[in-house]
């Protein structure tokens, strides 16, 4: 019986959070889309939800599409640590996060749109992307795989060249992502101060099977 | 007599010249002061011309902000142009202008932020900074100085890192502007395949005084 208030406020509790989810999967649903100029209306219809209940959770629209990307950004980090657990080399669990990711705009297009107009807001986010590359650039410093003086510079030079690597394969569509995204990566490398030679041998290894461990090869 | 016509085209060309410089100067000042988002009527009072004249020039506002952006750079550029035309090492001019307008954040906060918003759109500009980097850096890869494979590669991560510096200054606005600077261009010579010592010399040299040349210090 003491119970009772608990477990109703443990109800209440799931129900806020299934909501929230929902307005998140709506959100995660319009970015790859590439819809994300649509009303609210539209979106608690899509998640299923009152009207109302958006205001619970989030004061505006680009608050929900933050938390949104964030989210993914954070389940797309839970990968790249999977599919890079084994690896010893702290540089190649770097170079090869990037090299999976670079391949990423060719296969997730309007995802990479919402993405490349993010990068920036998301390299200060708490979760997701940057914490995970400023661990990685950090692990092959102390290593002595990188020399990077400033650890800040570094994770900012990283989300730039993603960025700007992004932009590239937007502008020229065309240009071949493997190749563009290693050379990008091997860059980064002599600008963390690997040797040429060496940084050529770590964009060249095989890379593990993303959709093996994912599934159905979908973003979210 | 039958220059009649010609001389009143030729006063109806000035005329609809003037219109549009006018336009783009009133959008310039829009832009250093952060205030991108007024209504059209504003800029064409703002500028002294028709409202209806606008729609002569520019399809939409963006159009016209892009303009104005485009001849800020351009003028930018030319202002670079003429501060290293007597600098022989071509690495040492790429790195004197990123040192420059790395400094341009703290200098200009209004203007870099729009600019941000902006770079990855006015890196496949036709006039601007990008086709002046693509110079420099082939320069640089003609004598010898920079190891460069693909040109457009080594564009866009001067733009990503210049992108990503404009980012973490705005983040961090305690971060000393000069040192962060040096130390990206550093980075990107490394990159480059220039040697470390090398590069941390090039990036220590004493840079031209950007007031002396352009007078005012303003940006447009």
């Amino acid at each position: 019986m003491s119970n009772a208030p608990t477990e109703q406020a443990n109800r209440l509790d799931r129900r806020k959070a299934r909501t929230r989810a929902a307005l998140i999967r709506a959100a995660q649903t319009l970015i790859a889309e590439g819809r994300t100029n649509v009303p609210i209306l539209e979106i608690t219809q899509a998640a299923d939800v009152g009207m109302g209940s958006f205001y619970n959770h989030f004061e505006t629209k680009e608050q929900l599409f933050e938390a949104a990307l964030e989210a993914v950004m954070d389940g797309y980090g839970q990968l790249l640590d999977a599919l890079t657990a084994d690896i010893e080399d702290p540089a190649e669990v770097f170079a090869c996060s990037f090299r999976l990711t670079g391949r990423l705009y060719r296969r997730e297009p309007e995802l990479s749109l919402v993405l490349l107009n993010n990068v920036l807001r998301l390299l200060s986010a708490d979760n997701g992307l940057a914490p995970r590359a400023r661990r990685d650039i950090a692990a092959a410093v102390d290593a002595g795989r990188f020399t990077v003086e400033d650890l800040d510079v570094a994770v900012t030079m990283t989300a730039g060249a993603l960025l700007a690597l992004g932009q590239l394969l937007h502008n020229q569509p065309e240009r071949d992502v493997e190749e563009t995204t290693d050379r990008v990566t091997e860059d980064l490398l002599r600008m963390f101060g690997v040797q040429r030679r060496q940084a050529h041998r770590i964009c060249s290894l095989p890379l593990p099977d993303i959709d093996a461990v994912r599934g159905d090869g979908s973003a979210a």
